[in-house]
């Protein structure tokens, strides 16, 4: 395998980590998978961005302290731009499909998140980009 | 200014032009905005993550066709992540409230976006993130 072939799987089974975390309220788990280096930020459907180490991982704090959460994912893909990583996928939590975006930077010999954005998909309406949109 | 400084301000120059060719449908400013050397990708409200500078412009054409859009932008913020810059905002649509990540990178002398993701705020009912979300 070549070495942006390793690196993009290793990217995608950071991603499996990260949803592995997520699924279980890992509080642990989903801190050694975020970047300590970089400036780190996540936008958690309909909400607004965090910034900054200490709002985001006190978002999973928060998010986890409800208990675990049924949340899988599928079609994950992975692009190398610049050496980082950005991984898609989509995410299925209960009857909800979301689609994020999670990018990642290579950081004391591994990958790390330095940002996760994850939003609702509206098959029937999207808000643009399509000729049915609502606002538009 | 120190160089970071000057980087980030034109970080955001080139965020209030991808705002201002939206407001204005205008393709060719959007089309110039958009790098022709890194794997690009866009995810627009409601929708999935497109991906490739073909399936991207060809969502902006198809959002343009419908007409000018009355689209303002606020609270926008750069950080410099590992050369790419991160710009954070939120989008204003008629009466809705939209927050959106936009990832840049340096070519050929200037800043050009690499990625664009958008999701509607939902100040009520954050589906995660806070104790009082839809699915936790």
């Amino acid at each position: 395998m070549s070495r942006e072939g390793a690196d993009a799987v290793a990217a995608l089974e950071l991603n499996a980590a990260f949803y592995d975390a997520f699924a279980r309220s890992d509080l642990e788990a989903m801190d050694a998978i975020w970047s300590r280096d970089e400036a780190v930020s996540c936008t958690h459907p309909g909400g607004r961005t965090l910034q900054g180490r200490v709002a985001v991982m006190g978002s999973w704090q928060n998010l986890f302290s409800g208990g675990s959460l049924d949340i899988r994912y599928s079609g994950d893909s992975a692009t190398l731009v610049r050496g980082l990583a950005f991984v898609n996928c989509l995410e299925h939590i209960e009857d909800k499909t979301l689609v994020a975006t999670n990018i990642l930077v290579w950081e004391s010999g591994s990958w790390r998140f330095v940002c996760h954005v994850a939003g609702v998909i509206s098959e029937a309406a999207p808000l643009r980009g399509a000729p049915s949109g609502v606002l538009h």
